[in-house]
């Protein structure tokens, strides 16, 4: 039987930022990621890719909502009622979303502004100080990653590619999985088109999502509690190097049949 | 401001198995990987866990399908006839489906027999020899893991867990990611009921789909084309040991929105 040749691939690394400063409104996130770099001595290179999970970066942009002083419209005051959610977090996520695309049996599931289908238009209630507060998802994502990749370069001379994650639920399969909201220096999306298999056939699946693969690893880091890791560093993924938008992620909704 | 504690969180690394032979029908897979650890004097140890490609599995057990030999009923060649697709394979699809989800616009979106709602039931015309010819998932892709782990328990003395793994499109979003379609030694969702976030609140996510986080984690690896690898062993990742079935992963109909 034949045997595959060796092949040069080499391992990945998932790694944790530790030392990391909890983030407070106003900081710079980049700047605080050089910083714990610097104190735990973790020397990123070229090629490195950095997984930022949305929470702190949206508490850094001040993406924070407090419920108490939102006056809700009738129409999220009737929303809110058919789902048993509040009607100020309805007011909020209606805001946040550019149009409805289920709401039933508790959920809401929208379109936000930037395109994402997800639950609750990525607004939080969990990962932000005081109980009345809910975090939004960063206004422009891309710029957000690019804002950090920026400050590594400025500290480093490394250029590295930055994702910012959030954790979306999915249809059909239970638990959600930590998927891209902003790219910046990487294609999020890999082709396949034109390569053969195996045995010299056509590909069937002609594009992967790396960038969501790339956020899902990391969330085998980062966890949800409060022993959360919110930086998480990929090593040895020889992702593409482009300046696309996380938006390549987004399909038109013209093309989705799964939004009727 | 004040910083996080030093973590004992330490880095996961995502390793190829290299120098696999190409699985022909009839291969024990299981077998197949041990030959390959010892060629690459990869130790494998207690806790490792390892995803390995449908596609090798689907092989080994004969889950081929010569398209010539098969009749198309009237059903298939009149949905054939409306997607553009051929109707011997539609009749396959047909069979190895428990219901029809959406059928239009050239996909063919069903439930599979295991509970997958997946584009052509995952019957694939990649990666299998000859061009009339495609390949059915696993018929039980839990007992194929659990297979392939008490192989090498038996080699080596180790306990693994095992993923089967498959590249599925999505709604809402452009570009496949690789998910657990069996699983062995792990639990597929972890709970993180009743833990409190960084600020002592409810967490939002009370469950994330880990076994299909690390399903895309070795997809990073795998890739789809001809240099592609198929087995990948995930280190470093405390998995909850469970002999719970991946059919955890697949949300109940009647809980689903989307089905609809």
């Amino acid at each position: 039987m034949p045997s595959q040749p060796v092949f040069s691939t080499s391992s990945i690394s998932i790694i944790p930022l530790l030392k990391l400063s909890i983030i407070q409104k106003g900081d710079n996130v980049g700047k605080q990621i050089v910083d714990a770099c610097h104190q735990t001595k973790l020397k990123l290179a070229d090629g490195d890719l950095l997984v930022v999970a949305q929470t702190i970066v949206s508490r850094a942009e001040g993406r924070i909502i407090n419920l108490s002083n939102i006056v809700p419209s009738s129409k999220a005051k009737k929303l809110a009622k058919k789902l048993g959610k509040p009607p100020e977090l309805v007011e909020i996520i209606l805001k946040e979303s550019k149009r409805i695309v289920r709401a039933e049996q508790g959920h809401l599931i929208v379109e936000t502004h930037h395109g994402f289908v997800c639950a609750n238009a990525g607004v939080d209630a969990s990962n932000v100080p005081g109980k009345d507060f809910v975090t939004l998802l960063p206004k422009d994502p891309d710029y957000s990653a690019k804002q950090i990749r920026n400050e590594i370069l400025a500290a480093f001379n490394v250029d590295v590619a930055v994702i910012i994650s959030d954790t979306h639920g999915r249809p059909f399969r239970n638990g959600a999985i930590n998927i891209a909201i902003g790219t910046s220096g990487l294609a999020p999306i890999k082709n396949y088109v034109g390569q053969s298999d195996l045995f010299g056939y056509q590909l069937r699946t002609t594009s992967v999502a790396v960038a969501d693969e790339l956020a899902s690893a990391a969330e085998l880091l980062m966890g949800e509690a409060d022993e959360g890791i919110a930086v998480v560093i990929i090593r040895g993924y020889p992702y593409q190097q482009s300046e696309a938008s996380a938006q390549e992620l987004v399909r038109d909704p013209d093309r989705d049949i799964f939004r009727r």
